[in-house]
């Protein structure tokens, strides 16, 4: 059987809550679903996230400098820890290489330390292994220091749909290093390249958002709004309407955009690995958890509103309704 | 410059070493270097270990089936848990897979719950991603649950060097199975075969040990009693006798060996992935250790001495001294 035939990566992410169920060990506080777990140690709420990248399918390393790819291995595991209101603590660092790539490996390092300098982690273990494609996964440990953890389950119907800054600017740079490489593409945009290449984890962002206590539900957008969106309410149980004409959309992008006959709002619905938080927040402290994000220097914006029902609809010019575009599938 | 000529996976480990060095984060108990880390959240200690495997590299799927690299994957990570003293918790499980070996996560999956059923562990979470090869990373996550650690660097001139088991079984497994194939290194000797492909991780054997306050420091011989010596020798600042008239070897082991003119004593000595434990001992408690972990099933036998200075011997027949035998290097 083909993974893609299987269902693709839910069909994996399946069998491991299968392996899972009854399993005689300690209860979770939250096991397989949210973008981290939770798990206890006495007293304790450890928060666990891990992200596998592969050469080829997550980073290309004529794209991406070696420096960069340790970057953005560390932030997105920093930012799923952000996704669950937490601090990030400590980075486990497996990593498999050919012999031929020890350069690749030191430049690695200094990308992850880079990141750790940034938001107070450290690097206390990992793995190496030889293989033919560069492999690496990390895990990183956090806590709530404090602050409840906000999962994805919490939406509530009425909530405000909000996101943090702007959307679609990874994809738009991905875009561009496919169709120019590396150096052509910095030549058109080096923001909109960065933002792929080296996303900011919203860690502060979603502790101030966390701390103001109106906030029913939070995940990082790693797979796009489209996708994420669709997991959240499903987590939820609710459904959801997105104002596609309100999506916060950078100058840089919508300037590209007109070069390329590109959508900036399509781009801002399905573009993945933004890592900007996507929040379900009490309709009557929209603008609370606005100051407060806007403290920690991120912007948030009203995107659409979380609703009754399981459905999710895009609300376009004019009012025309459509339904999510298409998301991204790994297999 | 390649990782080979760089000084291998320590050359590696000293990057993630150096990139770790004055961090702001938190601090650790123990970082890079022992068998798992120590890291703290309040008042919990909490041990962390990881394990990246590769297709070709770590397992062959020829050899192995799906359901016994799960559970040598589960058992490789339990095993430094065990090292340190400390019961398994949870798991989060890393894999890369080609979209045709969706079969192969299935029955990976079946192999990794039942090794958590064995030390009553819970899947707590993991990511997947399309790869060209099969690569698996686990990070398992554990506690003391009550006892003090025990580590790799607190070996004292005098100790009794003392191990789990038999040593080799493993190591010879490998070698019919490369001889012969799966079927037929089987035909030959199941108990070998499965001391490669299923080992089993001495929890019980270890907490026991522990336990009685007698053990100084202790491992698991994941590269071999000859390389893992040298670390725990190095770790600790000692030197060490090994008698290898001592080592313990099976009798399936012995037996096997004299129809391929194979030395026990040798596989014994460099050996990996046995997964035994090495301890060093309270000259004057060796039989209080052996009997405590004789309520686990496990056989305890003493190998040698801890010694002054930083020179590892082995003592053979005749009292006839030589130099430690090489070991296995990863690049």
């Amino acid at each position: 059987v083909k993974v893609s035939e299987a269902g693709g990566e839910y069909a994996i992410i399946e069998l491991a809550r299968e392996a899972s169920r009854g399993l005689a060990g300690r209860a979770l506080d939250l096991g397989i679903g949210d973008d981290a777990a939770l798990v206890r140690f006495g007293d304790q709420t450890v928060i666990v996230t891990c992200d596998i990248l592969v050469e080829s399918v997550h980073f290309r390393t004529d794209w991406a400098s070696p420096f960069e790819v340790g970057w953005k291995s560390a932030a997105v595991n920093i930012s799923d820890i952000a996704a669950m209101g937490g601090v990030p603590q400590y980075a486990f660092v497996s990593i498999g290489v050919p012999d031929a790539d020890f350069d690749f490996v030191s430049g690695f390092y200094d990308g992850l330390r880079s990141a750790c300098e940034r938001w107070t982690s450290t690097i206390a273990g990992g793995d190496t292994a030889r293989s033919d494609a560069i492999v690496v996964n990390i895990t990183w440990l956090g806590d709530l220091s404090g602050s409840p953890a906000i999962l994805r389950s919490g939406a509530r119907p009425g909530d405000a749909l909000m996101v943090t800054n702007c959307l679609g600017d990874s994809l738009a740079g991905l875009n561009l290093l496919q169709a120019h490489g590396q150096e052509g593409a910095r030549a058109i945009s080096t923001g909109l390249v960065d933002a792929h290449l080296k996303p900011i984890p919203r860690v502060e962002a979603a502790r101030a958002a966390a701390g103001t206590g109106a906030v029913h539900a939070m995940m990082d957008l790693s797979d796009g709004l489209a996708a994420d969106l669709t997991k959240l309410c499903a987590a939820s149980g609710v459904g959801a309407r997105v104002d596609s004409e309100n999506m916060p959309v950078s100058d840089e992008l919508r300037s590209v955009c007109q070069n390329y006959c590109w959508k900036p709002s399509e781009l801002a619905c399905v573009g993945g690995e933004d890592y900007e938080l996507l929040m379900a927040v009490d309709p009557s402290r929209v603008n609370e958890v606005r100051a407060a994000v806007r403290c920690t220097g991120s912007e948030m914006t009203v995107i659409g509103e979380i609703l009754d029902g399981d459905q999710i609809r895009v609300v376009g010019p004019g009012g025309v309704e459509s339904d999510l575009p298409d998301s991204w599938e790994h297999f």
